[in-house]
């Protein structure tokens, strides 16, 4: 792309900018935010010691945005963490890259060691029976390369890491390992939430995709491989933790309540960057952004926190029972907890997608192109009994797996521009919600 | 985002899949052929050696997809060298980062040294009149951060990278430093085309973001900093040189023929990944996806690889005079050269706007959302007399311009999915255009 190039560009600079725009590009405060919470805090998983700095760290920036009525939502939260110790071998020799499946138990010290039977579903573990009595069963179902959409894709692989070590335990099976929930071709292990339900607790583990694929040609060549794999992972009693809410008050209506947030736990492996990082930043920013523009909405804006989004949802549970209790009404709810990447649509509850349609050219200019049924990511769900429209960011989402819940999380991975285009386009539909009603 | 995503990724799964999706998405081959060229070719300027093995690479690529008809389109093309010495310092010990522009004479062995003017702009270069006399002219004046079109903040600066020194010689200045055209604030100089016309000519060099801002704080300190600056880059007679083409022979009007393609040159700092190896690969790509599908189209789809668009069109130019002589229709033509980013739009020449806005759901799966008025990017515009309806991929652009022109235009920068992404709505839209014509 060359000279001529810019004499089309410049075609593009005519229309008159919106000052959330003018502020948000210039500043680019999502991105500094999530500079400083990436760097001095880090990783922040439910009941650790990061994730209550970072309930800190969002009360303080509250403050500094000119935020009021800052309080914490206290909950319980599941306490697990990981150990020091991850490893495996095949056959004694090739290492394989693993990290603990969040809420998995431990191995034995020195680790298990048994043979591997790979199968691609619950129901093929499951119907294994004897066959994988004291063997390592490997879920290695891969992401389905021809969906466009990747969380479609995660979608039809996600039960694998989810209930895999039930199903195999219930075939007696000593262990499970699971390929990575990703379309990225390195071999960083992707960890996540696994459940194990009344089921029969075996240790479970992620496989880099590398790894994963030695392992399957090793089994496919008939070699029969052995593998050994430790890990010193603990379950600790639920621990106290909070969600964190502050707001810009509605000048008409402050009584009716439009949500922006995200989460504020992370998993461990990275830094929680765009996985929610982004979301936390972006809310944070979008109130700024009003506070910045001078504009002062009706309907009181309020930005939350929640904690324990990744494995538990205790925060979002324990804000929509408040809020059911609450004088308030919960109007609406923007939510961003899909990576910080360029935005390109908003989802929202479908029964209003007609009524909102008539915003997609104000939004257009940050990435939003449409709104598309759907909004309910985890956090606000809970709020849809009470009759909370529910909006989710639904930025660009090819990329979004080659990072999530891996050591890839970085903030290195995030453009502070696109970043700053989701909080612009939420600040902006924030306010046209707050202003025009839906 | 964690397990309650899932479900509602599984919405998205149903629509029945197009195999140029399912062949592209699944195999990849544009980021594989793009892995090649950065890898085993690399840089492409043009006139140089690695510009004469591209244009054998195509070729080979052509053949092993298909194509026929392949051919060679000849032209003379500027040949510029980068030399071996680059090198900057503020007062003879602060070390500034710079590049040589495309097409600048070297300077004098040992550099040149002398005080530091900064304008903003060309007027003001001019305007310096005796106070330029025997300096440095520094132009400074950034993208503008506002707009949400990169290209449109590149139109607005770029001027002083391609006419800066022509204006600074004028007000009687030894030599130009032009603040690098990106957005990034690493300090990585990104060069580009820049011409004297009939200008006296002084050397020229782009700074790094970060070596602008020190020069520009110690100015602004009033500490009149002295520069001293060397590169030896050189000037050679102009070179024999070739654009490629290759087609899929339309089987019912082959004379009327819809031409895909992109640039084959680039500059020399990183490898062309993005500009436009990208254009090139997905341009093959298109073209192998349509074999692959076994889509037989009734008007001719031809790829063509045009050479020099970087530093003199003149590529673009033998084409447009061959096809002017030829009795062929160029009925369309469509170009990459605007990076392997996920695709947004495709630009269309303006008349034809509506005419092909029926298509935009078929293309959405692609990412493409809409068509946007002007299709013209350098390559194809001068296909524009002959009546040659235009197409311009535009993807997400707001990272082009961290990398462009610079040393991180490197394929870890593309994403395989994305860049595919692009190669499958080129595919889909010339066989649009073949089948049901505009």
């Amino acid at each position: 792309m060359t000279i001529l190039a810019f004499l089309l560009g410049l075609q593009v600079a005519s229309a008159p900018r919106n000052p959330l725009q003018t502020l948000g590009l210039s500043q680019l405060g999502a991105h500094r935010m999530l500079t400083d919470l990436t760097t001095n805090i880090g990783a922040r998983v439910s009941g650790s010691p990061n994730a209550a700095k970072a309930v800190v760290w969002v009360e303080t920036h509250m403050k500094s945005i000119g935020l009021t009525h800052i309080h914490q939502i206290p909950c319980m939260v599941p306490h697990w963490a990981r150990g020091t110790v991850e490893r495996a071998t095949m056959n004694g020799r090739t290492k394989l890259t693993i990290c603990a499946l969040g809420g998995s138990v431990p191995t034995p010290k020195g680790g298990i060691e048994a043979e591997v039977v790979e199968v691609r579903s619950l129901k093929e573990a499951e119907e294994l029976g004897a066959k994988a009595k004291g063997k390592i069963v490997f879920f290695n179902r891969p992401f389905d390369p021809s969906l466009e959409n990747t969380f479609a894709a995660y979608g039809g692989a996600v039960d694998q890491r989810g209930r895999g070590a039930t199903a195999a335990a219930k075939s007696g099976a000593v262990g499970v390992l699971v390929r990575s929930m990703t379309l990225a071709t390195d071999d960083a292990p992707h960890t996540g939430a696994m459940n194990y339900g009344d089921g029969v607790k075996i240790p479970a583990a992620a496989l880099g995709i590398q790894s994963a694929e030695k392992l399957h040609a090793a089994l496919a060549a008939g070699l029969h491989p052995r593998v050994r794999f430790e890990q010193n992972c603990q379950t600790f009693p639920d621990a106290p933790s909070a969600s964190v809410a502050g707001e810009i008050r509605g000048s008409e209506h402050p009584e009716e309540v439009i949500v922006v947030g995200g989460h504020l736990d992370s998993w461990d492996l990275g830094r929680g960057a765009h996985d929610d990082g982004a979301g936390i930043t972006q809310s944070l920013e979008a109130l700024r952004l009003l506070k910045a523009a001078g504009w002062k909405p009706k309907r009181t804006i309020r930005m939350v926190a929640f904690m324990n989004e990744e494995n538990g949802g205790r925060g979002a549970k324990a804000y929509a029972e408040k809020a059911a209790k609450s004088s308030e009404k919960h109007y609406a709810a923007i939510e961003s907890d899909s990576g910080g990447f360029m935005p390109r649509s908003f989802g929202v509850s479908e029964s209003k997608l007609e009524s909102v349609r008539k915003w997609e050219s104000i939004l257009r200019p940050f990435g939003i192109e449409r709104f598309t049924a759907g909004g309910g990511d985890a956090d606000i769900s809970p709020l849809e009994p009470l009759g909370t429209i529910l909006f989710a960011l639904k930025p660009e989402n090819q990329r979004y797996f080659d990072y999530h819940h891996s050591r890839n999380d970085t903030i290195d991975k995030v453009n502070p521009r696109e970043l700053e285009f989701g909080a612009i386009a939420m600040a902006q539909l924030a306010w046209l919600i707050s202003e025009e009603g839906i």
